[in-house]
């Protein structure tokens, strides 16, 4: 059985060829590239501070680095996998440029805490993009719901129309999720915020170097407290994957309604041609094509969470390259995120409500039969269970006739309950239903308007 | 064809028994009852302050409240599937007890606001509980920790013992692990502080309530500010469902460790008869099992949030029947999590380690080769990578003479490297290279002694 | 700190009852009686026959485990946790009964090996189980199809109406997908086909056991070939929970479809009160809370299998208590999966169409655009990109007029397109459309009635 | 508010590039390219063939097609991200090179079964790949086990040594595994092998197509019976990913151990340089990075049908673009499947057993207390467990006196139990032991060679 027999087509060069796929990294951890510079002279100034190298030779490091920055700005870096990863490729890159010295930047230091201090500033700048993403996606809700106050749509239940809200209210709902969705970012940035730079392989170094101030420069809280923790934990990234999945849910539920909301069916919205596909043939079809991608984006984030939970269960300490595999999941992640905040937030600013075909579905059933009974509760004195059967009774009656409740006669109601009076029209409109609402977050236009510039203030 | 071959054995009463299964909940959210006896006593006080029922009304419902409190603990209660779930199994007994009167407590709130409010407030108390659980964890480790500071184990890279380290820093690791998850929980628990009871249904409520008096009442920071977010939204439980997750991924590395350090090969540790089971048949035979069950119920836990992420992805708002698929996952995931803790708890406490075994495994390999490469660097101005190179050259030497390194003729180093001195048994002995990581974070006595007062001020 | 203090109230009692609820399965393992005791009869039977032991332990054992079976019917039996397992429970009980012949049952076996018979027979059961709730489901769905080859709805893309289809064939749809999952479940149930009897602890026996025998009277194609494998390999449960996990994405399709067909802006179908829940005081409003849960209950089936593969994720050969955890996921999959066939199988039957509002959402958009395209290409000879686009332009004049194409005059079509005939007139009728695609697998009704034939044959 | 601080540096273009981002997916689908001509060439050849277009378009086309091929094969084919997909690159090419015929080629075709066609052929290969890595990997283990049937090594419940088996034994139990993944995407690539092609958009097509020739010249079995299934239905990739995610799991337990048996407390085996790296500073150091890369690509694998399960669910019929989603996932979970199966093929057959290490960490524990307890039951007709409380008894006498099993005075185990014999010598060495489990399936040399010939015969 020859080579090539053995392995397939794809590995025809044999074990060499699959150790070097599989082991190699530099393909997608080139993207730590700038991190990793930062790391480095970070890491070269402190030395020289300390006195572990000289001056001359964290110039020249220096120096080197920046060249080689340039180099990657204008891709002539040449990347090789055979140096496996983005770290050895800068660092032989740099003895290329700047000769033996380039050696001594290694000096107390470790691919392990290495790649932990990039990776870990490569996604607490994560956390800050998915931060300023939520934000603008924030603010195009709020600017809608300032214009919708009293536009009124059905508030759903089990997808059936229930009680009259208005379109501004549905809007903050999601403005509240995506608040604790910043939040929860925010959190996860500052706990993240552990220096692991000087952790070394595993153990620490004998050298005197100066944590606090590596630490410092490259804008974490202080450095990581241990050393075997600080090179075998990816929990940070979980954490962002955590958040970001969360994030990714309330987007889908938000997403799933554009599309249903963009039914011919429904009609309550629609989009302009930036963020659907038309089709050639039936030109008045808007195919809600991103809104569908968002919708379907929370699958991979989902995946990427699970993919590296299940790459870090049961792992021993200290470093494993099982770590290897926490950065594609992580970037497949947040590019997926990235491009769902900034698509949705493009569709928020975007679309245009449709409050004469909202207005006609809130109306479907009889979405203030609930006033009614609220009515019966507060005028009548009624026990609310009792007050909710004589609204059913009623509801009955104006179904029978084929009127809605504000059109049914009031002797038709009294039949049902004599204490009816004519007061009750003022409670059976979609606008005194709306208008009504005025516990704190209800949907009443007033108790709205209250949360908007609590919003405006807070998103300026 | 007859009914019951229609709907197989388990359905032999046909749509109704299915309907029965699929869709009551009390079988399971029970568990709730607490939280919901807690809900309607300061729902009813309130209603009652507010002059929207009569302080009368009110007595009666709470000494009612108080009875069915009485029946649940004294388990005379009796739940009744026909009445779904647990709030209509309470409401209706009662109905039983104080007459129509009971009807008054479901005034100005739905079943919507009510179970988001008994289900947060009972995932906030397993927030607490998960970090009371992670406190007793941590302090049994800090305990092994400050009596094994000079005890010296392989720190493993690859699973291969890489360079020394104590088990006390070993210790540490897994207490800023869970210092992190600590953390994790305690912002959970803190953003989800917000009430949904009074949200109503959806739109809020003309009644005039007072949110704020019952979200203080029943410990929450405020209430919450958008009623269709209210009782639309589970982020709560998908992060509290996150937060354990990654805190199993870390009990899952320690309970692994456990089950290799068990292992006659290794022998790091021996655990009593309390958290192993033993075989009738070697008496000498300890298997971990408690060890294995922990690690396995990592599963469970990262299951239960594929489980809620994948019920909530695309879900319109407002409340929908899926959201009822929140709890068993939720409460699986935290009967889990809670034991992990204590088994994990009991098993740090109860471990002894073997240092005898630890060394001997910590001489395997030569593991102050970096030791030897440091000293060229700091000691002979060496670039770090030469340094290396040297260091590798003299293991070779050592390797085949079958000695260490500390047990290398002086003459053999010189051959390699003539600028050696005899300074260089200084640090090439385990304890010489624990003692020298005195970086912050490092492996150091000094350092971990310092790590350990850290903790023991903050975890008493 | 006390022991309270320590454990938490849960534990108060300390590390034996943590180990106690860590380690004991028989809460949740007593499903597996059934199984058990037939793996104990045919074991037994076997030994007696291989002379092992002799006809009369047999005979006494087979008496006690009648009497056991008639204890567990009538629940007279006593689980108890001290005793760990369904197995022990059972052994125990044999001694109690039998005396101490009770204790050569277990010769030449080994809780390995009969936890992992047991659980394959449950698996196997479960497998049939599936295939018979997914053949109702089939039935169901072929009988509104062969109702309805002639009512019209839209197939939609994007869910935007695109192109008439007949509910017959959406609902044929599902029968096929329903038909795919049946062959995963009998594929499944093939492959575990192999008894682990006779395995032993792990290496098999020195006993002269017939394992052809008992793996032919529990109905196993064979004896598992590897004794290690079977004990330690457990692919036949995550086998049956990925066909679960498949079978429950295509529930949730229908039964997404279900909820948005309800609503009143679609009202496609109605189901009566069997399937859904009213509300007291909105009595047109049907909540469809099966379809709701059916449709959430793909995230348990799925969490189940993401549980169970991160829990054999990197385990080491060969039994491990680990897999202890195999069953809970397993049950409360196969219950969410059994549960939600019968309530989909329920509620296909049950629906009602309502063909005046498919018809109507059909009517929306210019749903016979492709096939004004297509009479282009195949009667003027238009490459069928040109021919796309002319249709594009009919389209929009149209659009421009307010008028179908049926009713566009032939005159402004042939301002766009001077070949169009008069003919055009027969193709642009839904009925046209329907009727016209008549390719294997399309909607037109010829096709569906053979499909429908085809079926009919197949689920007899 | 600029364009650039709305949208992020990322997307300074704004929603134009956010779209282009999110809507485009040739960068990833031109991996269908092969797929995607073959299926053009097939279905030109069919429309030619029925006289829906012209033979010499038909020529014109597949000539067409043939320099297209070579573009790519010799990448001078530019892919156009405004051309948003694989599918739309092809045709506009087409059209350059050979004008408007090209434009009939998509007659009677759409877009949707285009890409139904093309990924079911790509997964369908992944099948066949899947099949052929893991028949590598099954005949290296062989090859191991042929070469090990008498080399003893602890067998391990719970990671602790129990009884011995052989390494052979071991490496049969993997064949048995990778045999039972076989067969899964055996039948997952039977299960797929229906033709999309002419399904067309969702509804079939009035153009007089033959599917049944263009399935069968794609190698389909038949064409799929329903269009809207044919188009919407994604279990055929899924079914790839869950036996896959199942393989890996078995790939993942192997990997595993190869890390285990490489610490210098096991020993077990050793791999070449060709599967591990070295340091560069300690030479003995083998670290087993191909393993634990296996090991973890696990997660990767498993978060992909995480992924595209959760896409899938509650996704109404028919095409929607959240079906764009599918590939990425299925290509990735295939990359890492197919490097995963050739490193393991790898490591297999590099692999050198250390017999005397296993050996030795046979010999720890009392391995052969169960051979003790098996012999008083069939030669002093104990019951079974009666037998395993003596043999107990006399373990903890030799643990007393620090001796084997097989050194223990005769006279000492006579105190124990007086039956006993001089004979029992003969089952207490690890060969007796192993020679003795004869059983079917068993450890015994002469069971093992048995199963050898079996795999010999059915994996030449």
């Amino acid at each position: 059985m020859g080579t090539n027999k053995m392995w397939g087509g794809r590995f025809g060069e044999g074990p060499a060829q699959i150790m070097a796929e599989i082991n190699a990294s530099v393909d997608f951890d080139k993207r730590l590239a700038a991190q990793d510079l930062a790391g480095s002279r970070t890491h070269a100034r402190m030395l020289a501070d300390q006195g572990i190298i000289t001056q001359a030779d964290a110039a020249s490091i220096l120096k080197g680095l920046d060249q080689i920055e340039g180099e990657i700005a204008d891709s002539s870096f040449i990347f090789k996998r055979e140096l496996e990863d983005i770290h050895l490729n800068i660092e032989s890159r740099l003895a290329d440029i700047i000769g033996p010295a380039a050696g001594r930047l290694h000096t107390a230091r470790s691919r392990n805490d290495q790649v932990a201090t990039d990776f870990r500033l490569w996604v607490r700048e994560a956390c800050t993009r998915a931060d300023a993403g939520l934000l603008a996606l924030q603010r195009a809700l709020l600017k809608q719901a300032a214009a919708h106050t009293d536009t009124i749509m059905p508030g759903f239940t089990h997808m059936q129309p229930a009680q009259p809200v208005s379109f501004a209210h549905h809007c903050l709902a999601y403005v509240e999720m995506f608040a604790r969705d910043r939040g929860r970012f925010t959190d996860a940035a500052k706990r993240m915020n552990e220096s692991p730079l000087g952790a070394a392989a595993l153990a620490g170094t004998p050298f005197k170097i100066d944590r606090d101030k590596t630490a410092k420069a490259l804008g974490f809280d202080h450095p990581a407290r241990n050393s075997l923790d600080a090179v075998a934990s990816r929990d940070f990234a979980l954490e962002y994957l955590s958040a970001a999945s969360i994030a990714s849910v309330h987007l889908s539920r938000l997403a799933e309604e554009i599309v249903i909301w963009m039914t011919p069916a429904f009609g309550f919205i629609t989009l302009s041609d930036a963020f659907t596909t038309g089709s050639s043939i039936m030109p008045q079809k808007r195919n809600p094509d991103a809104a569908e991608l968002v919708r379907a984006k929370t699958g991979r984030v989902l995946g990427s969470f699970v993919t590296l939970t299940t790459v870090m269960k049961g792992l021993a300490l200290a470093y494993a390259k099982d770590l290897q595999e926490d950065k594609e999941a992580l970037f497949s992640a947040a590019d997926a995120l990235d491009l769902s905040l900034a698509a949705m937030a493009g569709m928020a600013a975007d679309l245009k409500a449709n409050p004469a075909k909202m207005r006609a579905a809130a109306e479907a059933g009889y979405p203030t039969a609930t006033d009614l009974a609220d009515w019966l509760v507060s005028k009548l004195n009624k026990p609310f269970r009792e007050a909710h059967h004589i609204a059913g009774s009623i509801v009955k009656r104006a179904e029978e006739k084929g009127v809605t409740l504000e059109k049914l006669p009031l002797a038709d109601m009294q039949k049902v309950e004599p204490g009816i009076t004519s007061e009750i029209v003022t409670v059976l409109s979609l606008e005194a239903s709306l208008n009504s609402r005025t516990s704190f977050g209800g949907t009443a236009p007033l108790r709205v308007r209250e949360q908007i510039s609590f919003w405006q203030e807070r998103l300026k």
